[in-house]
């Protein structure tokens, strides 16, 4: 599994991919564009790492800005807001089963998967 | 925290970095060259994340070969060797106070570090 040809093999936005499995973790690859929402994971902390691009991740007191290779830890609980103006590809790091939408503070967007983590289905 | 940055801040080998937790999991980086010991971790799993460079990881019944971009899980109590003929940079994700060298098949070499993770020293 390589995750270049991972992250090439779905366009959709804010729908993470599972590439591995360790013990009840997910790594997961998404695309990222726009504007994700306020939520907060009560029971886990989120690890993202930028594969390519740039991504905002607001808290609610600062905006961390993400390059290539930044990586980044949300403790769990903390309420943010993903976003990437011009676009991203990222890592993440959260158990099995944890919801991209956590508890949200804000209606879910159309634009934005409410799941799990996605099987990869590579070509 | 950027991932090429941590790895640019030290030079020993086989002697991971811890650059986040989350929850009670690590993600560490780590340099690599030459060979590492057959071993095994009874407890976990263990995800390896190539950044750059080529990593084999020698399982009793192939080697795996491992280019940038490229993941793999080496499953819990399952015997393993990694080497790297040309030198690698490598991201690992594994339980907090997971060792390096886990349950090990033969003497540890003076070369690798039996180790649960360094902490980071930025300059």
């Amino acid at each position: 599994m390589n995750i270049t040809k991972a992250l090439a093999s779905f366009d959709a936005l804010w729908s993470p991919r599972i590439v591995a499995t360790v013990n009840d973790y997910d790594i997961r690859v998404t695309k990222v564009k726009g504007e994700h929402l306020w939520h907060s994971h009560p029971e886990t902390d989120e690890f993202f790492m930028v594969v390519e691009g740039e991504l905002d991740i607001a808290l609610r007191d600062r905006t961390v800005h993400l390059g290539p290779g930044d990586v980044f830890v949300v403790p769990r609980g903390v309420e943010h807001k993903p976003s990437s103006a011009h676009g991203a590809q990222i890592l993440l790091v959260e158990p099995s089963g944890t919801s991209t939408v956590g508890d949200p503070l804000e209606e879910v967007p159309d634009h934005v998967d409410a799941t799990t983590g996605h099987a990869l289905r590579l070509p």
